[in-house]
């Protein structure tokens, strides 16, 4: 799997040509150098991946034919929908970034009653989760959203079927829950530095969230939301044996 | 549980009674500005801890009397012993500090072919671990290294029974290895960036280690090593189910 790759949203495609432009052209031309003639990866963000020739490059842009396409990458099973209260910046760009190498589908900041903030630069955090993605070979861009009220995020995931939320005093564990293997999309939630508020908790619960034990030591948030995710996908494994050709 | 905790090596400890010194009397007296007559957590990083009294506070240290112990803490199973290739500091630390958090017995730098450097600061891994552990509310010190080659490592673990490496292009997950549960140690191998050299993998292979997958994309190994302890926690968590009492 080539190591450069770059990011061109799948409708900018036109019968095989694309413009590559903004802070994916600045990165291929100027930082990596790339001249006419040289060949590029790309991946539109939804499981598409395709080897791409330069033809020509101008003063912001260059323009690409696609030469060599390649299959669809699989989605990871199940679906993961990440609601994770908001923290100081530079740990929820951590979670960010820890959760787009994981393949979550979803992260949703959330404003809870111990949030320490209610705002989030998504811009930022958007090019964080994108560089993250080309580093780990994932070809599908996780949606972060902007910080949602909890009352917006129940709303957002109550069609899925299984909802949990990691509580250090629970006694049942991960493991334990027998609708995880079967599940197509599953969502976390995750409390800021203090928790979720007993008021918080008790609305989740009323709106169908089960409350699990992760591990039973207490984690900080950003080793708690990488902790969840990955006993996830260690349980999940065997919904996805992936083929590591490109 | 209580939030200030510290650490008193068992062995100053004597008829109940010890000197609370150095970098713990600093946080305690000076930073807490805890006096003569207060109440402290402490923990010997054996699993036991107690409540003590401040009975006296000189200028370097102060006398203290246990006023109440407490059930050992049971140790987590398996007993992870964690190699991990040597990273930029920064990375070493926070490697520690997840390690620690998610309850590893060793902790050992690896001097590994692709490592970019091959010493540590094992006085400060050790601090980062301490603080790690108060924050956890774990009563086990994890025992850290200095940096050892791969030879080292693999006499070091030559008894484990369950020897692991973790390389992304194998098609064995975790949760597929059957003597995970039944393991009392289980010793857990992660390549520095640039992974492991062919011919480390091969002698670790001679030596009894399997290599197992974790993920199947590419994961920093920062959040490698956080997978696979998160990983064998979640599959072991039927082994461990703790009290959440003092």
């Amino acid at each position: 799997m080539h190591v450069y790759q770059f990011f061109i949203a799948p409708e900018t495609i036109h019968d095989g040509k694309f413009n590559l432009a903004g802070d994916e052209f600045r990165h291929c031309c100027r930082v990596l150098r790339k001249t006419a003639g040289g060949e590029i990866d790309i991946f539109d963000g939804q499981g598409r991946r395709w080897t791409a020739r330069i033809e020509s490059i101008g003063k912001e842009s260059a323009e690409c034919r696609i030469t060599q396409e390649y299959p669809l990458q699989p989605r990871l099973k199940p679906a993961i929908l990440l609601g994770v209260g908001i923290l100081k910046s530079n740990l929820l760009d951590e979670i960010v970034v820890s959760a787009t190498a994981l393949g979550v589908a979803f992260i949703v900041p959330l404003s809870t009653i111990h949030s320490v903030k209610n705002r989030v630069n998504l811009q930022r955090l958007k090019k964080l989760s994108l560089a993250a993605m080309k580093q780990s070979g994932l070809a599908y861009t996780p949606q972060i959203t902007n910080c949602q009220s909890l009352d917006a995020w129940i709303e957002m995931v109550s069609d899925v079927d299984l909802k949990m939320i990691a509580e250090q005093h629970d006694s049942v564990g991960l493991g334990q829950i027998k609708d995880l293997t079967a599940a197509g999309q599953v969502a976390v939630m995750i409390g800021p530095e203090g928790g979720f508020d007993e008021t918080e908790l008790r609305q989740a619960r009323e709106a169908g969230f089960i409350t699990i034990n992760i591990f039973p030591y207490r984690l900080r948030t950003e080793l708690a939301v990488v902790t969840a995710l990955a006993g996830i996908r260690t349980l999940t494994a065997n919904n996805y044996r992936v083929n590591h050709g490109n």
